[in-house]
Formats: C-alpha cells, structure tokens, sequence
C-alpha cells in the first residue's frame, strides 16, 4: 500500500479497540502535528509560492480533522487529553538528512511528509475495515482517502523541486526501507503509529 | 481603542505605504503565528473542551487570513519573503507569568493573545483609513473587525478560567500599562508591530 513494505502487526486493532478514548486523543494530535508540520515547511521555503500555498491550506485541511476527531472525543463523553509522544516520527525525523543544501533538506522534509501519510493511510484502513465500532469504520474510511491524497501532494511536491538535484525515486526507496525496518518495533500500542 | 493607553506613532503609515511588500510580509507570519499560537493554548490546557474549540477555529481563521494576505502579495507580483522577527510580541511575551499555578499561566497567556489582538486592530484601523491605496483599505477594514473580534474571544475566556483566581480586570490593565509604555519605542517600521 503506498510503497510500504512491511504490513502491520494484525494484532495492533485488537488493542486499540481496547482503548478508543486513547486512540483518538492521539489521533487528535496527530492532525494538529501535522497542520503545524506543514506550517513548518512554509516558513522554510516562503519562495516555493505554489508550496506556500498548498502547504496552508493542509494544515487547514488537518486542523478540520482534529475538529472532526475532538468532536468523536466529545460524542463519547470523553476529553482531549494531553499530547502523546510519537515516538514512530521521532525517529523517522532523525532519518531526515539535515544541514545540507537547501533543496536536500526540502527533498527529504516532504518524504518525510509522505512517509508520515503513507503509514497512516495504512493504520486507518486497517480500522476502517477490522474495528470493532460501526461509526468508527466509517469515521477512518473517510479519513484514510484524504491521507493518500496528502501523500500524493507531498511526493509531487518531492518530485517537482527535487528531481533536478537527486533522484526522487531512489531517495523514496531509502525511505521505505528504513520505514520497513523501524515498523517492526511498532504495532504494539493504542495510538496512530503506536 | 479596545483599552490601548497609547496611540501609534502617526509618522507610521507613511513608513509602511513606502514598502507594501515588507508590511505585506510581515502581516502573513503575523497570522501564521496567531495560528500556531492558538494551538499552542489548545495543547496546554485540553481539558477546557470549549477552549481546545475555539482556539482550532481561531487557528483556521487565522490561517484563511494568511491565505488572503498571500494572494494580495501574488497579485502585486512580490513573493513571500521570510519570516521577520517581532520584537514587540518579543517584549510582550517577556511580560507573561510563566512557572506559577496553571491558571495564572492560562490568564496571561490569553491576555497575551488579547493585548497583540488589540494592538493589531489598532493598526488596522490606521491602515484602513490612511493607507494611500485603496485596494488595502478595504482589505484591513475588514480584517480590523476580525481582530476586535478575537480580542474579546480572549478576553472572555480569562474571565471564564481566571476570575476565580483573580481580579482578570487589574490583570489587564497592568497589560495594558506595559503595552503603552512598550509601544513608545515602536512605531518606526514597516511591520504589523514595527
């Protein structure tokens, strides 16, 4: 599914079912991470004006889903809680190539934008067809086509004003194996990349 | 205006009509920060479910807002620049109680918001009646009614968690006393708080 090549550990839904108030404080944080993620890449790059432009209307984009997931969180009679660490991302960011040429560290900030999208369209498919909560199924199924369509964005964004100086191709495989690799210690927690 | 002790420099609109690509500049970050400065209060305090809403749709408000004044930048030909430092929410942010009780640091950090709120209102309302060019004028007409409007957005829920702890109108007039002393120094450049 999206290049990724390792599946997740099946039972990973077993135990988020378990624990739903869990999973959807993280998953309430992951949109507002997201949205403040894309808002970085703004502030890096404010001459790429198409990105500039794509990049705030995401962080739009992910910020009504933490209004879409806060309000599950509500339905239930459950409250945000605070942040939880994604330890999943702090490693796959110490894998971004950092200090080098403008155009590499732009190159490897949106692959790691896609790298982030492409595993979590994988987590809501698995939820939206293996969870034990009809709404939820629903809930995930819609969320999970708009992951793919961010992943879309920022492996176009990868390709437009990358290619010129690496190949994208290559570089995006690099990330897939080592995602493989990393997701192998995962699976075992109620959170989004837990 | 909105309790303001101190009226802008009136030289100021001269400086920023000289360089509408600066202040144009300046104005987006100012919103993208408003922005991640809004969910920063929604990470801080989500137990308070009212607040984590409203600060989310201020946030995506803001965010529109840069997507307004970015267009206006593309439609004069400029670009984004880079982000320019705001010393004056510098000095504002030196101001705020931090390490004491979690009410206290929520009372100022939403006085904070509503003193840079008021301020910026009170900018906006130079821009939109002295501005030499007409296009701006109704552009910050409107946007001068958004900012009063967020001012007493973050007002009103200092008075919500605060009142209990403290007198939040002695609060904000010693904001008040340290902004018109600050703003004395200000007034000589071509950003939203310059």
């Amino acid at each position: 599914m999206l290049g990724l090549k390792l599946e997740t550990d099946p039972r990973w839904v077993n135990i988020v079912e378990k624990n739903i108030e869990e999973i959807l404080t993280d998953h309430a944080y992951c949109e507002q991470k997201a949205a403040s993620n894309a808002l970085s890449i703004m502030i890096g790059f404010p001459y790429h004006t198409d990105l500039v432009d794509e990049m705030v209307k995401l962080a739009k984009e992910e910020l009504s889903h933490f209004e879409m997931v806060h309000q599950k969180i509500k339905d239930r009679g459950f409250k945000l809680g605070f942040e939880r660490k994604d330890e999943y991302v702090g490693e796959l960011y110490k894998f971004m190539r950092k200090g080098h040429q403008k155009e590499i560290v732009l190159i490897d900030r949106l692959l790691f934008g896609a790298m982030i999208e492409a595993r979590s369209c994988e987590r809501f498919k698995i939820l939206s067809e293996q969870i034990n909560d009809e709404d939820l199924k629903t809930f995930y199924k819609d969320l999970m086509i708009s992951e793919a369509t961010h992943y879309t964005l920022f492996i176009g964004f990868a390709r437009k004003y990358g290619n010129h100086v690496e190949d994208i191709e290559k570089r995006w495989q690099q990330w897939l194996n080592f995602e493989a690799d990393l997701i192998k210690k995962f699976g075992k927690k109620e959170t989004i990349h837990g």
